[in-house]
């Protein structure tokens, strides 16, 4: 029976706050290249004190994929905390107008934390290093998570980053149990080598129970397996798991799924801002398998989803993906 | 003796919605092409509630002449009216962050408006569809206004939107009798045709009275002085005026100073984004001015700032100013 939604994303809810900066910018403010750095409200007006004019574009890591999946024509909605202020309606209006259902409750005025945002800070190698402000992102908790669309989804999509908070775990439990007792499917990004050292127990338990479809990059399934060697690594997450999907840069993606390894190319892209990357690999990838296309072709959708999003700045998709697809022959 | 301020600017402060569109969302939704529309908060919303997917740089039409003269390093700063929220908060750092002042009383939070926007439409053909909420912008008045600012400036520079507003043609007299009593000039720019027709008797009493030069395109100082006739229409005005300036899109500026009439060609570019050519043109003019180049030269350096902000999306200059100048034999 067809679901209402093909893939249901559950994650950080954040508008990014771009802008370039130089090498040296990173190191004399404290900045970790290429890692997502948590900050306070404090830091982060310390920071964004300290930067340069910048421009605002929706972002938060699995609501971009959402958004890229809905840019596709997939059937798709989103879970995530914004308040009722204006960085939250800005990052709402732009899941509604892409064509993504979008419903979590509202943080209310008086909640002592604003909607969410990072500071990316891009260098002349296209390199992004973030810095997030959760705000009410963090609070996600059971109570937004509606068993009913849970039930109605095909395949969830959770985002490692959604760890970093009180109530997050309980709300993915949740989550996760209404779409496996209807029958749904469930995918996990591990987000950041990172995020994979704070939560990596609690990855693994989830990686053995719940998970049909892991998304990484190669430093963090090298972190979660404590091994410089990615296929090592592959290897035990496979034994767990029906599916693993494994991008490595310039490298493309690697993908095995039980009968063997997959390895589809990287697109050549020129890259003017690597923000959202692998986010808009896994559109492509799950818009290709909600489409019941071949794991190789999947994965060659992700890379030239995540191809489109490299060559400008912001982590939404701005071409037409479905016309990219068509001039690779992948549809 | 050198002041303070090579130019102050005093207009409006906002931040821009910036979307693509195609040309049949401009007619279903009612937006005329190529100009701008003052807009209520009701509409805006509607309006909104249509549009795709967008970003937000900060904009406001004298704001981002002031930040293409800090951008070249100019001495500026900018009074402008925004409210003490996250619009407001974008607004201000993005101006400090590029280098100009910007101290304007903050409207309180309880005030019932909140700071401006812009809704850009921006269609295939790189042309753009303002759709304006002033928000708060439009309460800017002579309390905003700190005389010894205004003393300490060579050069003021009045956007001609500001006309519409309670008590912001008050701000400007108070402004300018400051400036000229410490022997400093003032510009204006007229801002739109539709601008030009709601305040034309104001207009061309503040043009013979107290304006040294006068920044406008083909279609507002044809509609200023109601004739089809562009060159009688800049010798009606350089009758009153010092020097007149008029932008003719891909025919460059014609520049009048009494003695006669220069015209700097247009620096050809690939036309993205329409939205601040008038504005950055003025910034390599002001700047120009500031540093004592002549009539031709300033309006070359409005030429080559004004083709780098119709480059890429969005009203604030993205590429070195500075650089594009020396690239062009100007400095």
């Amino acid at each position: 029976m067809k679901k209402k939604y093909q893939v249901v994303g559950i994650g950080n809810a954040m508008v990014d706050i771009l802008s370039h900066v130089e090498d040296d910018f990173l190191t004399k403010n404290g900045v970790e290249k290429g890692i997502m750095q948590l900050i306070d409200m404090d830091r982060a007006v310390e920071l964004y004190g300290h930067m340069g004019p910048a421009q605002e574009i929706s972002g938060g890591s699995a609501a971009n994929t959402i958004a890229g999946i809905a840019a596709l024509g997939g059937r798709t909605a989103y879970v995530g905390k914004v308040k009722d202020d204006q960085l939250g309606a800005i990052f709402s209006h732009d899941l509604r107008a892409q064509g993504a259902g979008f419903e979590t409750p509202l943080a209310v005025k008086d909640h002592s934390h604003e909607t969410g945002r990072c500071m990316v800070l891009v260098t002349s190698d296209g390199e992004r290093s973030l810095n997030t402000y959760l705000g009410v992102s963090e609070f996600l908790g059971p109570d937004d998570i509606d068993e009913r669309m849970m039930a109605d989804a095909e395949w969830l999509y959770l985002e490692g980053y959604r760890f970093d908070g009180p109530d997050s775990k309980a709300a993915f439990a949740k989550a996760i149990a209404a779409c496996r007792t209807a029958g749904g499917k469930v995918s996990l990004t591990l987000s950041d080598p990172f995020c994979v050292e704070r939560h990596r127990d609690d990855f693994r338990e989830m990686i053995r129970d719940h998970i049909d479809l892991l998304f990484c990059n190669h430093h963090e399934i090298c972190s979660m397996y404590e091994t410089d060697d990615m296929f090592a690594a592959m290897d035990q997450a496979a034994a767990e798991i029906e599916t693993v999907v494994v991008t490595a840069s310039e490298d493309g993606a690697y993908i095995t799924n039980g009968t063997g390894r997959e390895h589809a190319h990287a697109v050549p892209t020129q890259i003017v801002d690597a923000t959202g990357a692998g986010d808009l690999f896994a559109s492509g990838f799950l818009y290709g398998l909600a489409h019941s296309y071949d794991m190789l072709t999947c994965g060659r959708m992700g890379n030239v989803a995540a191809a489109e999003v490299i060559s400008h700045i912001g982590a939404r998709p701005e071409a037409d993906l479905m016309e990219l697809f068509k001039e690779h022959g992948l549809v």
